[in-house]
This record gives C-alpha cells, structure tokens and sequence, in this order.
C-alpha cells in the first residue's frame, strides 16, 4: 500500500465529514458534469478516432493542439471515477467507463501505440515532438487510469491494452542503439510507470522511468552527444526563431526542467506542474531505491533543494506556486505578486495538486511533519478553491488577489480542462493522503498526516484493526481517537502529525513521555493498549502572519489552523475596486489639460485589530472572522502626486470599518463581483 | 531658436564650472575615443559600401542584423563632432567629419536613396520591413547630424544629399495613390522632420513628421484597411510565430508604440527610447501647431497622459526609465524592482536622454518647472551616469542595484552603440538645455530652467545682452546673476525654476512681490534694470526620500539638491554582497540532508541616522554623505525558514556602521568589485 491511490481503500469518512460533504458532491455531482462535458465537447468520442471539427482549429498555446491533452482528460476522468466507485455504485458512470475502455481497447494500433492526436491529425508523426507534444504525458495518464481501472474492476480490460503500449514505449525509448534517447517535454510518465512497477513487478517499467529521469536535460545525450530537443528540433526542420509561445526565448528548455540534468537543477523553474509531476517521480525513485542508495543517495539531495527553494522563495500563502502566466510557472525567488495588475501570479490548481503528490512521496522517504504541513495547506487552500461548491465550476489560475483582468471566478470547463478532473481525481482516493502505514506480521504502524472525521481499517495478519478520528477540523483542533482491534493483539504504533501552525497541542490523558521526532509524536504501543481512546488537541485561532520579508509585499495575511482567508466584496458592498482602489478613475488638471488618474489607494488592514471569529452556516459550515474596525483606512498617496520620490512616509486617511474575512477556498460562492484579496496592505 | 540643438550656441560655459570640465573630457577624450572605435569596428568605412565581414554574423537581437544601426552611430558622432567643433576647432575630428561627410555623398543612389544595410546585404528589399528594421530611425538620425553639420559648417555638403534622401521618402511615404502608408518601427525620423522643417520651412517636410505620427498604430490603415505592420509581415510571407526576440507575443506592436493610434493610448508602453523619441516629436508637433489648435489640442491631451503615467508610475528615482529587459522598457504600473535579481531594471541611458528631450519640448509648449525638475533629474543622474569620468567607458543599462549577474560597471564600447555617442552629442549642445528664450523688436525672455556657470549672449536688435550664471551646482544652490547689456537697453524678462526639490529659496535683494507662476519666479524688466546683479538661493541639503508606496519597495533613497545618491563597495569593505547579502551560500541542515542556502539578510538603512556631508576632491570634486550608524543592521529572516508566512515581523540583527553615500552618477569610478544599490531597505 505505497501509494495512496491505492491505499485509500481503507479509508471510510465519516458522513459528517469535511470531507465527505466534498466528496459526496464530486461523486453526485461533479462526474456527471465532467462526463456531460467531455461528451459536449468531442473528448468523450475521440478514441473513436474520427475527425472532430475543433481539429482544424488554430492552437491556443503556439504549437499545441487544443485537442492534444484529451486522451489525458479521458484518462484522468476514468482514474477519478473508479476511485468514487468505491464507495458507490453508480450504473451511469459505470456504463461510461465501460464504453471509454472499450474505445481505448478499439483504438490502439497493432504495434500497441494508442494516441488520438497523431492517430488522427498527425499519422506518421508519432514521437517527432517530445518537446511540445503531450503524447508521453498522455500515456502516463493512461497508466494511472489503467491502474485504478484495474484495482476496481479486478479485471485488465484497461491495463492489458496499457501494458501492450508501454511495451511499445520501452522497446522506442532508451539508450539502446536503435532507440530514441529522449524524454517526455510533460512529466508524468515516469510517476506513472513507477506506480505500474509496484503493480507488475516488471523491471522494465523501473527502467524505463529512471531513463526518462536519467537522461532529462542531458547536454550531451544520444549518439550525437547533443541535447535531445537540440537534435529533435533539427530533425522537424524548426527555425531557432518559431517559439512557442511558452519559451520567452530560442532553447527555454528551464520551461520544462530539462536546461540541465535535474541533480544539477538548484532552483525550482519553469512551467509548475511539470515540475511537480517530475519531482513526484524522482522523490518516488528514491524511494523505491532508499534514500542511502547509489540511485537515491543522488537524487534526494535535489528534491531537497528544489523544494527548499520552492517552499521558501516561491510559495503563495495558499500553497499555491507559479507567478508567471507566460509558461504557468516559477518567477524568480521572492517574486510572488498577488494579482495580474501587481505583476502577476498564477498558482494553478494542477499545481497545487502536484506539490501534494510531492509531498506526499516526501512523507514515505522521511516522516518529517513539513511536508505534511505543507500537503495541509495546498489541500484546504490552492487546491479546494479549484472548485465551486456545488461541483460544477473550476478554476485553473488561483490568484491572490482579483482584478479588473481577472476577476475572482470560476468556470465550468476549460479548452485545456487538466484542472478539473484532476480535483476529481484527488478527491477520490483523498483517503490515501490522510495517513499512511506499514504493516509486518502482527504489527501495525500508522503516520497520521492529516485530521478529519474518519476511519481506517487495516487487516493485520488474521486481525482487523480500525483506527477512527473524530473530529471538526479544520474548523476545531480537537480530535478523538478511538483504537479498536477485532481478532487476535496487533502491535499498533501511532504517529500524530502536529501541526506547524499550532501553537500548543496537547494530548489526553497525557503520555508520561513525550516522544515527538520531526515534528510527530510517536505514541507507543503500550499506551495505545492503556488508552485506545485520546484525544489529541491543537488549538485554532486566527493568526496574522507575513510573506517573508525579501517577497516585498508589505500585506498580511489572516489565517486559523489550515485555513488561508481572504476578503470579498460579498462581505464588503462599499467595495468597488479590489480592495485597492477606492476611486474610480477620473480626470485630474495636469499642468493644462485633464489627465485620467486611477487613483489605487490600497485599502489598509489594522493587523492590530481584535479578531471575533464567526460561526457560519451559509452557503455551508464555516468559521469567517471579523477584524473589527480593520480597515484602518486606506492609502494617501497625494504626496507622490508628480513625483517619483518624496520625503514622505506611508499616510493613511479614511474611515474605519470592519473587515470580515472567509476561507479563501470558499470564495466566489456567494455571488458578488468576484472582488476578493488574500494579503491586505499594511502599513 | 526653437531647439537647443541651435541655440546651445549662445551659450559659454564658465571654465571651472560643472559641465565645462565634463564636456572638455568629452571634446578631448570621448570623441576621439569613439572615433578609434567607429574605426575599430568598421563603422567609419561602412558608407564604402564594401562588405564587411561582421554582415554575416547571426543577429544577437533577432531579427536585427547587428549592423543596422551603424548608419546612426556615424550620424550622431558627426552631430556631436560639429557642436563640440563650435567651442574649439579640432584638426583630426575635423578631418574625419569631412570624409565621412564625402562618403556619404558619395554612398548616395542615384534616386537618392542612402543606407548602408540595404545598399550592401539586402539590395532591393528596401522599406519592406518597417516595423523591425532600422531604416527610417537612420534617415532621421542623418538629417539631424546633417543640420548640426550646417550649422557648424555654413555649407551644404551633407545636408544636400540627406535633403535629395528625404525628397525620397516624401515621395515613398504617406496617403497618397501608390505610396507606403507606413511608420517607422523606432521613432527618430518624425523629431528631426520638424526640426528640418524649421531650417528649411518646407511644408513636406512638416507633412511627412505629421503622417508619420497620425498614422501610427491604425488599425485600419491604407487602401487595405488594415494595420501596416500586418500587412507588411504578410507581404514578407513572415509566420506569426517567427517572433522577433523583444516580441513576448505575435503582434506586440505596443513594443513600438503602435498598439493603437497615438491618442488613443492611455499608458506608457514598450521600448523607452522609441518611445520618448516619438513623444518628443509629438510635443514638437504641439508646439508647432499651438497646443490649442486641432493637431495641438488633439495630441496635447495624449502626451500629458503618456507623461503622467511614466512620471508617477514608471520611472526610477534616478529619473530612469523601463524595467523589462526583453523589450528594453516600461513593465506595468508600479513595478520599478531596481535590479536584475530583484525582478529588472533597465533604465537605458539613451532613454533618459529621451526624457530630457520631450521635458525640453514640452517646456516650449508650457513652461512648468515640473518638466525642468524632470529634466535636470535625468541629465544629473540617468544620462550623466552613462559615461566615466575619463570619457572612454560608458553604461546603456543603469540599474539602481548591482547583483552577481550585472555588476556596476562601464564598457569602452557596445555592439548596439547607441548610447555612448548620444551622451557626446547631448553634452556637446547641453547649453540649450539651460535656458530657453524668445526675441521680438528690443525686448527678450529668458526662461533659466537649468544652474551652472555659464553665459548666455543674447543679439537683441542692436544690442547684445548678457545673462551669466555664477554657482557651484550641483554641490551649492547659490547663484549669482549678473545682467549686461551692450548697446541700446533692451526689455529683459527673466523666468526662474524654483527647483521641486528645494525646500526653501529666496532672491536677493528681494523683490517686493514675488511673482510665480508653475513653478518659475517670473522678474521683470524693471526689476532687472535695479538689479542686474542679484543672487537665488536654494540650499541644498541630504534628504531621505521614499518611492511611491505602491511601488512596494520598502527603501529609501538619498538626495541632495538634484543628485541622487547611492552606496558603493568602494567605501565599504566589508561589503560583499550588493548591500543585500551579509553571508555567502552556505550548506544547512534540511531535514535529514544538507541544503545549499543564500542567506540573503539586506543591509537595513536607519533612515532617521544623523546624515554628515564631506566634500571630496577625489576622483571629482563631489560631496559625500555620511550617515552616521546609517547601518542599523541586517534583516533576520531566520522565522521564515522552512515557513512560507509566519507570525513575525522584520527584526534586525547585527552591528551598527557607517554607511557612506557618493553620488549615483559617479559609481564605477573608483575601484572596487561593483557592488552598488541606490535605494536601501529600510524597516
């Protein structure tokens, strides 16, 4: 059970849950909406492998067929819904799934490829573009849904055609003369292809991942001795000045991880999913390989690295990552504007997603609470805000801060829908992210990362044990535990993430030995067997916490427990401009004439003032806080009138006013102008 | 003597004064130096029309062939040549003005025709590539260097071919059947049109700077109906991705300022310097019609707006402007980082000397000493840094803040050479910059918009007035005045700028009413003739001043009089890391590895330190200012580490010291590893 795709089987929620509440609303609503949608738009069809008029269409992103990732749409969609069948039988979804599998049996060649782009539109193409092209990144997500196909059905229906196709990519890919030494511009084969190992056991799928990890980025790869998209390039006869519209430059190869090898990589750059999804492999590679290993002895240090320079130079306080819209990516460190008109900020829910996979195959390398902190954060943060609370509207982009460009809202469908089957999926084995284990014979240990109302249940040699938490997170801290065993003693060791946010914990009855290591504490057998019910407590309140100091945002933040806030014009209808400007554009005398002066006087937050926290119930349960009298006022900016500096320091003019902040995932819920910002200005 | 361009002619420069001993540097040094390196390279040979091997290089800036401007660096070092000629002949520049001269003449076509690209590597493809090529910015370059040349010379020989080319483009381009209804990709042309149609009055000339500006940026131009640059990219067969590197996008026209028609467009986009050079030529176009005519009262509004927005939301406190490497200009409202490590700077020399160009016009449209305070802003701290003090090195892109990818430093020479012969030519006729005047039947104005000791020798009818100036600006803001007239008196007014930055001032002896109007002490003719030797004041002192809060720079900057300051390693020694980083990167302990860390801690400024000022001798006379303990310490962001927001504030640790600021013009001239920052981070 490494992988929590897998594991999460042995996770019930509780009905009442957080979580469940979601849940319930993906598996009711958002499939259906998803399937309706792929139907709507050709991706439901496409393994048919027919023409579809939209494939004539000029591409979007330059050079990408809008079409390109909808193998991958179908597969992430197949993947969410064996997840959610789980727990319900649904015959509609069923039915689909079924039909999809049966295209994709229907639609592979007899050599075993299987793509509907260059089945199609491109025949003969196949593998000339590994740069641009999808077609890797489609197979791996064919894997995955192959794999979680196969885990529900117990059949190979899905992963029989999969396993022809990946014997097709092993046999192309490699450093064999006769192969092609190249490697996917889109990670995600390679996760992919170290999950369908643990599945077959095969070493060609080990092999073929850690190729793909190996050789990305090498300066001198192949016969040729040259960079793999250098010699590729030449070979499709591309002149060094037709860019795609992501490279702001000839050879932008940072855009994909692949400038250098990744152990030679020391900041995090380029396009943020595939980072994420690159890492997730390369994290899970040493994993496989133990971190003390040839192989995981050289790649940790630079996950290490990488992640360090992610989380402490290029995270939004979502846990969002990504500021450039331009190749949906890293700025450089400390660059972390909070909307389109402050410089921009992007964090995509794919993103945000990714930084959970990676997370989560950091947890299994080195139990080290950071990174579940972290996980915690993305989920309830830059990835729960992906979608509307009724299930049926998405965001890909997740700014900080709205403007008039891009107002706080979401949509139903994308032209490049990655994001929204991708919560679904997520949602769908979520169990699997909330602990993991390790079972030997009669013994049982448990990493407990993330609290919500719900019980695993683990068959331990001839034993069932069941671990159950009861709890309100993320709206209260405490959380019961309750231990029970059916059949014959397990030696059950518990470890309790504590929260990087709190600020105390404790736990009841109280051990006489605290014994915490990394930021978990490790409960004993012995005092499980004493007390198999606790409870663990870590208190919530809203705290006002700062960017780090070289992000040059002088704004704050209110958070409380995992929960990221912000504020929103549906809570503030004397807010017409962002919480920024507080008035409209006019006409101001310039020397003789008028001039049209927008003038952006930020609305400024008290960070002093008292806090009330604010039971809600509507549109659903939640804790708003309200900072009273927390506009301060807003930003005089008249001394800078017609100059560049002034001797002046920061005034600030206006009336007072409260200030209600909500959690930020739950925000263009409520009607309003889609007005909203994270990080208030302070002065 | 509309321009300064003419009128620095009446002007001397007192010997020990400020400019005299810069532009002595220049007549003796710079323009001997530039001439070795216009040979060096095979610039002063180009007008041959012979190939030269460099034309085969691959364009560093694609699609610019390296030595398309090579027609322009000859131009203006021939401008330069004859205004600096005026104060004191010079054998071997003379020479060398003259054959360059002969060259041109005879690199001449038949149809009068005149460019070095398109005469030796592209024959026949001339004027089909407006938007990127070089073209017209030369012809304009040449009929400038051409007016010096007349000036100096009293002869026809360079200004007859460039009127013989200009006839040519009269007739290629405008509205008419069978013409080009085309603009210039980089303005330049349109500002010298006007400043020809002075010194001829020929109303083609006018005509064509008046297309060329009308027409700029239609959507629906030409019998086509279209934008000019689409249909010429068609006409080339280009691809839409072929993108020229300063293009983010297909279709980027903003990066020349032709997104739209010029009235049209709200914000300051793109290329600085096409930018400023055609505003220039826009606020001449005013002047010229009267800003309350139609073409003067429709495009007056435009360039207050353009202007304001660059003023207050897109220049540096050195005066200079643009931020974004890419397209060398204005990145959006408020994003002013000041180095390359901090988000970008560029602040390109050349485009400094544009701001100074369009505040001179303007100030001829509405004599506000707002655009003076501008202009003396630039010439003293983005243009005058541009060059060393020996006047062999010189600066294109001026950050306010050095980092380990560009240090503070000089170079002797540029393979895109704009620069450095624009300063020689803007010192070379700097004494029009200092006043302004108008002349009718026995009475003058006199608008002094600039301090320095200098003489302004005025022909009035029969008489000659004498208007000098006795001061030891930039260091001291006293000045003397001293008025002569020789023969009849004639009626003399006097218009003084009371500089923005002054806190006080006073004149003595005072007059009994003090007339000001926008900024300028108007004196009349009565109190001159009691007077005419009389002292303005406007004591200068260290300030510490602040950018605009949304530009959300948490620094402050000093100045003093119009010098603004900054802090070099020269005078601190045991700086090492750009005044931002105290330790150098270091290995941490990151969960169970190690981490390469770059402890960036930036010198904190106590902006409240007592600040001392020391007048120095060495390399210049200058005055330094001490702040005393000005080094409050170094920022702790030790509470961040691991974090992404944390519950903290900025806290300051380690040791007090000095800190010594030098004016920012004067950096890189005394040693040290270029470590320099203009504006520091204060708490």
């Amino acid at each position: 059970m490494e992988y929590p795709q897998e594991s999460f089987v042995a996770t019930t929620f509780a009905e009442d849950s957080f979580w469940a509440r979601r849940r319930e609303v993906v598996r009711v609503r958002t499939l259906r909406h998803q399937l309706q949608m792929l139907k709507r738009t050709g991706r439901y069809d496409a393994f048919r492998l027919k023409w579809h008029p939209s494939y004539s269409d000029p591409p979007t992103v330059y050079p990408i067929p809008n079409h390109q990732f909808w193998d991958s749409d179908i597969a992430k969609w197949i993947e969410g819904a064996c997840y959610l069948l789980t727990d319900h039988f649904d015959d509609e979804i069923d039915a689909a799934v079924k039909e999809l599998v049966h295209m994709i049996q229907e639609a592979q060649h007899a050599d075993g490829y299987l793509n509907i782009h260059y089945s199609v539109v491109e025949p003969g193409k196949r593998f000339t573009n590994l740069r641009d092209m999808h077609e890797l990144y489609n197979a791996g997500h064919l894997i995955e849904a192959a794999l979680a196909h196969s885990l529900y059905y117990k059949n190979d229906d899905m992963l029989s055609p999969i396993l022809k196709y990946v014997d097709l990519l092993a046999a192309t890919f490699g450093a064999q003369e006769g192969q092609l030494p190249g490697y996917p511009g889109h990670p995600e084969i390679e996760l992919a292809l170290l999950r369908l190992y643990k599945a077959t056991g095969l070493s060609k799928h080990l092999q073929l991942a850690q190729f793909f990890i190996e050789e990305r980025g090498n300066p001198r790869g192949g016969k040729e001795k040259r960079h793999y998209y250098d010699v590729e390039a030449e070979a499709r006869g591309e002149s060094g000045h037709d860019l795609p519209m992501y490279f702001p430059a000839a050879r932008s190869y940072w855009y994909q991880q692949a400038h250098a090898p990744i152990v030679d990589q020391k900041t995090i750059e380029g396009h943020s999913v595939r980072a994420m999804y690159l890492l997730t492999a390369v994290a899970d590679l040493v994993r496989i390989n133990q971190p003390t290993s040839g192989i995981g002895a050289k790649f940790l240090p630079a996950v290490h690295q990488l992640w360090s320079n992610m989380v402490e130079k290029k995270s939004y306080a979502t846990g969002g990552i990504g500021s450039v819209k331009k190749w949906e990516g890293f700025g450089i460190d400390y660059s972390l504007p909070q909307g389109t008109d402050e410089g921009g900020c992007y964090a995509e829910t794919c993103a945000a997603i990714g930084v959970m996979m990676l997370a989560e195959r950091l947890l299994q390398v080195e139990l080290d609470s950071h990174y579940a902190d972290i996980m915690e954060l993305c989920l309830y943060n830059a990835v729960l805000t992906g979608m509307s609370l009724d299930g049926k509207a998405f965001t890909y982009v997740n700014q900080l801060a709205s403007s008039d460009q891009d107002i706080s809202q979401r949509h139903e469908w994308f032209e490049c829908a990655c994001c929204p089957p991708n919560v679904t999926r997520t949602l769908g084995f979520l169990g699997g992210y909330l602990w993991s284990h390790t079972l030997k014979d009669q013994s049982a240990v448990v990493n407990v990362h993330l609290y919500t109302s719900a019980t695993l249940s683990l068959k331990v040699s001839r034993s069932t044990v069941k671990v159950q938490q009861r709890t309100d997170w993320p709206w209260n801290g405490d959380v019961n535990f309750d231990i029970r065993t059916e059949g014959p003693p397990v030696d059950l060791r518990l470890r309790l993430r504590i929260p990087g946010w709190a600020k105390s914990w404790e736990v009841t009855p109280r051990p006489e030995q605290l014994d915490v290591r990394d930021g978990y504490l490790y409960l004993s057998t012995e005092w499980l067997q004493q007390n198999p019910q606790f409870r663990f407590s870590c208190p919530m309140q809203a705290l006002v916490v700062r960017p780090h100091p070289l992000a040059m945002q002088p704004v704050a933040y209110v958070t409380r427990g995992p929960i990221v806030y912000c504020v929103e014009d549906a809570d503030h209808p004397w807010e017409q401009h962002h919480f920024k400007v507080t008035q409209p554009a006019r006409h101001v005398k310039w020397i003789k004439s008028e001039v049209l002066r927008h003038e952006i006087q930020r609305t400024i937050f008290d960070s002093t003032a008292p806090l009330r926290e604010e039971q809600r119930s509507q549109p659903d349960r939640y804790v708003a806080i309200i900072a009273e009298n927390g506009v301060a006022g807003e930003l005089d900016t008249s001394a800078w009138n017609r100059q560049i500096a002034v001797e002046s320091r920061n005034a600030v003019v206006g009336e007072r006013r409260n200030l209600c902040f909500i959690p930020y995932y739950l925000r263009a819920n409520r009607g309003g102008q889609g007005q909203m910002r994270v990080g208030l200005r302070v002065v």
